[in-house]
């Protein structure tokens, strides 16, 4: 089987090594060149596009940010999958918002912004603190915005008074406080069949995923199910094959969904140790049409990624249960250069493979590590 | 890290497959052509032999049978492991029988044939039952010949006439009878360090290994015990870096050894999913000077070659804990294609898991797999 990626970053990387031993063939499209890759040694494969997808027998996405004439195309060779709709989904907020809404999924309140006049009074209706997100990525003058009360309103005015906000609208979100952040990543088979991975937690600095535990510990079997609801819910109104994240925020013991990634996702990387069959090979499995594979859990799971650096002791393998997944990429600041996963018999020994971990790692540029370690401890 | 391997074929393939997230990047020399290739799609480097040794951090073999100008060379680099030393000892079975003499390591009663008087008498010293294998392969009219008495010397004294038994002598050893095939697999750190797999219990047919099964059912500590005690004997006086298999007879409690493979082994195949860390992924750590990673047993492991076939079912995956592991080649006969790999938590289990395979193969290629099926269920 060949099997066409646009995107050739690490997601693309890794189904390929997931892949080779299926005998699935995976080449990546460099979204901004349209050049053919080998999504491990980034070596132009010589090919056109056109060729590409001539060759492939299916058509899938490392991220849903997919410029829309090359998605088009892809949708039209009636290879892709998972397929269009679901692609858009991820990246674009309104369209997120609105099947959310079909599918009575609970999520924080919100607005759709398209006209400037909806922000007179919006603090009465959000609250105070309030994020603005542009609904698409990608486009001059188009970012997130947050206020902490109405005073913000005036200049958030005159930033919005130069965007086209029918064209690209702004979703004005309650930010709603949270007791935690999880992620449900499964997969979704041609049959309907489908593996769902335990629930991760995940912790951010910055913006940016830092650490994912997998299965999230302290889960009630309430927030289980309901995650799961959502998930198989979801899945099913976007007629979805392949891997999904929906990530979650967890207050008490209900569930807001965030966000939905159309893609393999950073928080199921622990899968690759973690699982018998992990998020890639699953994906892979699917589009092409295979069984899944069992996605529960063996052990308790991490992954730790490696943003912005790359000089450090490449000894911390040999903490027992810890491997090293690198993407072979050149250093930049807020880069994730690779990441690492770590499994453990329990909470305890984990919080304690952190605290070794951290004896390998400049610190700084893993700001959660040794939190996460100190929460493990205490937990268990 | 760059590592450069001897040899283009499914081991150099999956070390490729392991080397990758650890920011390894194999290449791999096809020794008749001298071309360097990716060891995956095969496409040629571009690159001559002398640039890529000199590109090399480290040299490493795939097979013992390296042409011997080639291997000197590679030695001569300074960068060659195991050291040229080991990977002769595989190559040649009167350095291999020398090197069991020296360690006192107990093998099969034998005699090595520099001249064709020798063969007078013979079943008298090694009893009726010989098995005559060339001391090196790959040399014209040498190969294995089996006698069940003194009748059968006759003609072979005729086909030894015809061969230089002086530069290629014959070992003539005792086909001594035995309970079961074991090997253990292993890998030796730059710095002593040995991380162990569990013993592999081997079935053969026609002379090619079709199931291994890890760790071997009814292991007693004695046995265990001489094993490991055995490979690090070896291991010691070869100065082996790298993973190494030795080959074993278990005749009661007592363990004969048969062969030694300076290499990762096809009888360690099952470890890429039943260990934490692969015999590939550990073969490049120690090489590379990296920490070794577990090598235990996390499940009861099997791997199912598929020899000369390429048509079944790939549905096949859809068993739990069922991986198919490809090669990439063209199929012919008695040629190593692929394997499967099975991970089960019991024997039983595992005995069932091979009844559900059966349902998926063609079982005229898989002669092993049911009478192994009923073996275990009947242990279990």
């Amino acid at each position: 089987m060949n099997v066409l990626v646009y995107g050739s970053g690490q997601l693309a990387r890794m189904m390929y090594l997931a892949g080779s031993p299926l005998n699935i063939n995976v080449q990546a499209v460099d979204v901004a060149s349209k050049k053919i890759v080998n999504p491990v040694t980034k070596r132009s494969l010589k090919l056109s596009l056109d060729t590409a997808i001539e060759n492939a027998d299916v058509l899938t996405v490392e991220f849903e940010h997919v410029p829309e004439l090359l998605l088009e195309q892809a949708e039209q060779s009636g290879k892709l999958l998972p397929n269009m709709r679901s692609i858009l989904v991820g990246a674009d907020r309104v369209r997120e918002k609105h099947l959310l809404a079909l599918a009575g999924i609970p999520n924080c309140e919100h607005e759709i912004i398209t006209d400037i006049a909806q922000l007179s009074g919006i603090t009465d209706r959000l609250g105070d603190k309030i994020i603005f997100k542009s609904s698409r990525d990608g486009y001059d003058g188009y970012g997130q915005w947050r206020i902490s009360n109405a005073d913000g309103l005036t200049d958030l005015a005159e930033v919005f008074s130069h965007l086209d906000l029918v064209k690209v609208p702004i979703v004005a979100e309650t930010m709603c406080p949270f007791d935690r952040e999880l992620s449900l990543v499964g997969t979704i088979g041609k049959d309907g069949n489908i593996a769902l991975y335990p629930l991760a937690q995940n912790t951010h600095f910055e913006g940016q995923l830092h650490v994912s535990i997998a299965p999230a510990p302290e889960l009630s079997d309430t927030v289980i199910a309901k995650a799961e609801s959502i998930f198989k819910t979801l899945a099913k109104q976007m007629e979805y094959v392949g891997t999904l994240a929906v990530e979650l925020f967890q207050v008490g013991d209900e569930l807001l969904v965030n966000e939905l990634a159309p893609r393999v996702h950073n928080s199921g990387h622990w899968s690759m140790q973690g699982a018998d069959t992990c998020q890639f090979e699953n994906h892979l499995r699917a589009i092409c049409g295979l069984p899944l594979g069992d996605s529960h859990a063996q052990k308790i799971s991490a992954m730790v990624n490696i943003i912005g650096v790359s000089s450090f002791s490449k000894n911390l393998i040999g903490i027992p249960g810890v491997h090293l997944h690198w993407y072979g990429k050149e250093v930049r600041e807020k880069r994730k250069m690779g990441h690492i996963n770590v499994t453990a018999d329990s909470y305890a020994q984990l919080a304690t493979k952190f605290e070794q971990l951290s004896e390998f790692l400049p610190m700084q540029y893993f700001p959660r590590l040794l939190t996460q370690a100190n929460k493990l401890a205490k937990q268990s």
